[in-house]
């Protein structure tokens, strides 16, 4: 029976954008069966929509995604943040009434403000954030474990239906992950800090480096060590994606940023003034969170 | 014959500071045997030393380092770089005519200055610098492969006798480092981007997280995403070796940051009038930057 522990969840599952994250979403789904009985994938491109065939990531692909949200049950939306307005507005009045509307945006003011106008009463909708992803993009990129042990964040609005709200918990408990609900604004904040801003920082050194004078720039490519290889790895991330979150999550980012672009003025300071009392308290409670986050399991 | 590639380079070699990378240098002398037929280690701590024979890295440890290095055919530095000059200052004094002296610090300018009154004319001194490292400290976090692919940076000067010069040229290439020469200017300048910024973002980072109000600040670390993951890794480093690098290479550092907070001014200024074009333009320099470094095999 669909929502319980036995069975799938969804009778039908469509999703739209099949790339890092809804392409490891359906490899779950087919992997272990427990997810949707049917599995459709909707993406604009041809070509995306042939590689998921290939791949055999669902019982099909298609770029006319008006044709496929009419038979989900469940309508989960993994295009970039900057893309769920629009994509929401073509394809939320094709849905059945009853069946369930989610996405897995990396922001969720932004998300849930942009959604909003296309909801309808007799369509619940499940905002939801899996914290998981790697450099990598597309349909290639997903892994069936990609969700294991990771966070999923959801983000439940006034109108969300409790039974809907249970069978996204499930769907996602069955993808491993481990889950938390909190206020669409609070998740901003959150994210801001452990995610967006870490990205922002490691973009913004590889330009910085990039910008040195020829001699010493090519010399940064050859020696690069440990701390500047971590930065581009996670520089490496899709531009896209990234510059839709930056910019759905502005309010948040800005004043961690803002708070960040303090910190590292006074530890300047500090080491032009040599206090190294200041600097090695800085440097020790980095190692405090590090320490707190080994015993979280997350590191 | 020491400094062929028959034997060893060293008949004895001392260690002075067994942490890090003066442990990994014994263990590799110990497991192949071509860098030096007697291994010393030297440190301050009684502790370390019985810890070290321990473990089996040395012939012997002693805290007495002047009676040490009385013996040595070349006497390696590996301590924190704000304690450079002062240990050499106890040291040199007693070293062999025609040993060589040689230190691994992070930074050059500072340290081949702080070690420069204590240099005598019969004793060549190889400023060195092995590019490698891990967020752990002490002689048991030493490992044999540490220096495996890695570079080591030197930085002659004028007075580097050309014999003593290849003979550290052998002992790091025997290490399975690659090797380069700079001035220990350049060196400063290349090292502050590569290596000290991002550890100083780092730190930086995590203290910011740290002061946001509890509740954030406990969710933070529940959900730490892979951004803020990577950076809590750099941050776990050695509070002291950091705080000396800061300080050691002061101008280099505050340069680069002065040129990063611009940058990340700049950054936050495209973020908050939405200008999509700048944003990209930065995140697509960081991927560029990613590609360089892996077909530099650094990555």
């Amino acid at each position: 029976m669909a929502g319980t522990d036995s069975g799938v969840v969804f009778d039908t599952l469509v999703v739209v954008g099949p790339g890092l994250i809804g392409s490891s979403v359906l490899r779950r789904a087919k992997e272990y069966g427990t997810l949707a009985r049917r599995l459709v994938a909707v993406d604009n491109s041809a070509a995306v929509c042939a590689r998921v065939m290939e791949l055999g990531l669902a019982d099909e692909a298609t770029t006319d995604g008006v044709a496929a949200v009419a038979q989900a049950d469940c309508v989960m939306l993994c295009v970039p943040v900057g893309a769920m307005g629009a994509v929401a507005a073509q394809l939320v009045p094709a849905m059945k009434p009853g069946a369930v509307l989610t996405d897995v945006g990396s922001t969720k003011v932004s998300v849930t403000e942009a959604i909003a106008p296309s909801l309808r009463a007799d369509v619940p909708y499940v905002p939801a954030h899996p914290m998981a992803g790697t450099e990598f993009s597309g349909p290639d990129a997903g892994l069936v474990d990609l969700f294991e042990n990771r966070w999923c964040l959801l983000t439940p609005l006034e109108a969300t239906t409790p039974q809907a709200l249970q069978q996204i918990r499930t769907l996602w408990t069955r993808c491993g992950a481990r889950l938390r609900e909190m206020s669409p604004a609070h998740h901003d904040r959150v994210c801001a800090i452990v995610s967006h801003l870490p990205h922002l920082l490691a973009f913004t050194i590889c330009g910085t480096a990039d910008d040195l004078a020829e001699e010493t720039r090519s010399e940064v490519l050859d020696l690069a060590a440990s701390g500047f290889r971590d930065f581009t790895r996670i520089a490496a991330s899709d531009p896209v994606m990234w510059r839709d979150i930056f910019l759905a999550n502005r309010e948040a980012l800005l004043e961690m940023l803002g708070r960040f672009m303090e910190d590292a003025q006074a530890m300047a300071r500090a080491i032009r003034w040599g206090d190294a009392e200041y600097i090695v308290d800085k440097i020790e409670r980095g190692r405090e969170i590090r320490k707190s986050l080994i015993e979280n399991r997350q590191a």
